[in-house]
């Protein structure tokens, strides 16, 4: 390892300065304005992969295009590593909130501000650049490596899994190895053991056929926005569960053992409160915080519009309303189960003068590992090599769905190894990256993809 | 009369026109942006009522000015009649779903749609041109008359009030008209007998220092959208009544006379949900629509925003959460007394790991009026011979805080004749004004202020 290493310790200038170029193309796939934009960064994406040893391939999906790279050297007999990542990126607003402009990568104390930083771009440009260093170095690969980099994650990845069925020969592996989550803590790297799924929806009520003066129709006729808060107010019971009739049903009681480990880690509720201003956490009683997040399910409300909300007091009653909400799912639950159970309890609900719709935007299934067998004892190893900690295995509160489905789909086992620390503001503005954790972090896949080499091929 | 009425017949071109050049002049008093504007139509007003006899000014205040008419040709004997109307509007959004443009006026079947058409810039040009078929036929008023027109109306009128007071001599009146009301039908006038007040607030729920992912925080921190909606939901009963402690205290229970006056008009439930394109309405239970829209009061969502709007599926949690509520209240309801109660109500909910501020944005008291006396006969006999018809005493479910104010500051009876008609689109796109109602307006206002000239001065 140590000519890959050190190839590695005198590129770190480039290997940011490449991250940079990735991170300045705004692939927001959720918006179909950016198209082409989003369509430049897997070109970028593709050409760099070939310099990285792979051939490289992009392949036209229904949407945004996934970009393939494989590298077979290790041969028939060895075994086959399929890297996934994503090079799409949330929408990035509000944009008045960033400090610096999110597709301008700017350094400020030891991290690097950008949209994409930590999900995915960063992480995923990490394998490329560790695959480069083996390549460069003329450094054989132990592992046969089959890398697939999407554009559609951040709008629920609606072509990946028939692309892989399609092409499930191609893609057959025995290690799915995803870097899109984070570190339990600075210093302390994680292998995952479990992610949420999500089951995300948007909710229309809808009222007369034109806003109207709320002086000469209130009090006659149902207001969507009053209509639609009841509905968002009925979802959660006083103790901050889920008031939906069976949404517990399939919810996976944990074990003692994996409460206590999850006790086990370091945590203060005192110290994520102050990190975020608040003044008290909140959640589900019964469950501490590490849990909420992790193997318990939630329900929020991630956006809601009607009527006017400019400066000042416009009094109109409003013949629209509209809220999107998602639910993070924890094992066994399942997206469809619960727009099933969404519909019924909405059914339920006395709320007359109104219509109300609700569309499933985007629905993933949650996934838990087991955390013995060699390819876990291979990232651990990695990990504590390169960051000179022994890792902790850590939950998820966010959702990959994919992982699921390429478990399944493969029949491979996922392994989790993620850079992004606490606090780093996925999806919210001023997102960053540790840029200790993305150069120590190319070293440890380094290391993985050799130590990867002893897992049994076919089994 | 005749001379006046002809006079009037053969003018009615050109009064469209000018009022049309009225309404395209974009007076949105609610935004700055376009104070500009605001005073522009100040002015235009200013320079025609000198065209109509009056000796104008141009007063201004701490916000937008106020233009003061006089004409005092009747003598110190003569009653005297304030005529008040406002030259400002509402902010037109949703632009998108206006036929045409809003400060473009445009007609259709009988009507002119514009901003401003119906409430108020188009009745208070109407009585401009009552006014001017006096003065340009020499036909001698037998009232003195004193005009003002503002231009905050639609934001609470924050400095009417004070110059009111400071102009209490020069604006002593004895009948205080105004026309920014409604007719009950098409072709059927009506007399004001009672009108909403307003209290309208602002509601911030605030969580974190910033959004976050829904995913790696959702379950541990309180949701302000969720605890807005929360908020909202808890403001009404299932009865459709509203759940604020003491909301009805001061609610006048209106006499069996009045109850039976509003239950023996026109109305039909199913034409009024149809109209709207609904399949049913929906209120406080126990009471008819007009009660519910005149005499009852109401809470109603005016508009509502957080987190993330657009297009899409971001999984956000979002850090602040704001809706705008609007309270009409009823005689004899008081807007400082709800902002109390309603402070009181929120305190007491249990609403962890946030924080909440209401601000009071508007606020107005309701107003009811005898449907006795010489100024309600006088108006009465004017609408009947200008539309054909005997004119209706008519609830009104909207807001002008400054009719109390005029009684109780000058000590005069406030009469309300308007000429808008139901489905108007008052504060909605597409506002409209009926043309017939415009022209005969004028005629029914300039014979108006002849039989005015009976009230007893002074009293």
């Amino acid at each position: 390892m140590s000519d890959v290493q050190s190839f590695i310790d005198g590129s770190l200038g480039r290997f940011r300065s490449e991250m940079y170029d990735f991170l300045r193309i705004p692939s927001i796939s959720a918006k179909s304005e950016y198209d082409e934009n989003t369509r430049a960064a897997a070109e970028w994406l593709a050409e760099k992969l070939g310099g990285a040893g792979l051939e490289a391939e992009i392949i036209d999906t229904a949407g945004h295009p996934i970009v393939l790279g494989e590298s077979r050297a290790a041969g028939p007999d060895a075994p086959t590593v399929l890297i996934y990542g994503h090079y799409d990126v949330q929408p990035p607003e509000p944009l008045d909130l960033w400090t610096s402009p999110p597709f301008e990568p700017t350094e400020r104390n030891g991290r690097v501000y950008a949209r994409g930083s930590a999900d995915d771009k960063g992480q995923l440009y990490m394998h490329v650049k560790a695959l480069e260093a083996h390549y460069a170095t003329g450094t054989p690969l132990p592992i046969n490596v089959v890398m697939i980099a999407e554009g559609e994650e951040e709008i629920g990845s609606p072509n990946l899994v028939p692309f892989v069925v399609e092409h499930a020969e191609r893609l057959a592996c025995d290690i799915v190895l995803i870097s899109d989550t984070g570190m339990y803590a600075e210093g302390l790297p994680s292998v995952g053991f479990s992610l949420r799924g999500l089951a995300y929806f948007e909710i229309h009520v809808r009222g007369a056929n034109s806003d109207l003066h709320s002086g000469e129709f209130g009090g006659s006729v149902a207001n969507p926005a009053n209509t639609l808060s009841k509905i968002i107010a009925s979802l959660h019971a006083a103790d901050g569960s889920i008031a939906i009739d069976g949404f517990y049903d399939d919810v996976l009681e944990w074990d003692q053992a994996t409460r206590s480990q999850i006790a086990s880690l370091p945590h203060s509720d005192d110290e994520f409160a102050a990190d975020l201003a608040l003044h008290e956490l909140s959640g589900e009683a019964g469950y501490g915080t590490l849990e909420r997040l992790w193997i318990r399910p939630t329900c929020d409300v991630c956006g809601i519009l009607s009527g006017y909300t400019g400066e000042g007091a416009k009094t109109v009653l409003p013949n629209h309303a509209m809220a999107k909400v998602s639910f993070r799912l924890v094992p066994d639950q399942n997206p469809d189960r619960i727009k099933e159970l969404l519909d019924a309890h909405v059914a339920r609900l006395d709320l007359p003068g109104v219509s109300v719709e609700i569309h499933e935007l985007h629905g993933g299934r949650p996934w838990r590992a087991s955390v013995e067998g060699p390819a876990f004892e291979a990232a651990s190893e990695a990990l504590e090599e390169a960051f000179g900690t022994k890792p902790v295995p850590m939950g998820g509160g966010g959702s990959i769905p994919i992982v699921v489905e390429f478990e399944e789909k493969l029949n491979a086992t996922a392994l989790l190894v993620g850079f992004s620390l606490p606090g780093c503001n996925l999806h919210a503005p001023n997102e960053w990256f540790s840029l200790e954790n993305y150069e120590k972090g190319i070293g440890a896949l380094a290391r993985l993809y050799d130590k990867l080499g002893r897992v049994q091929a076919g089994t």
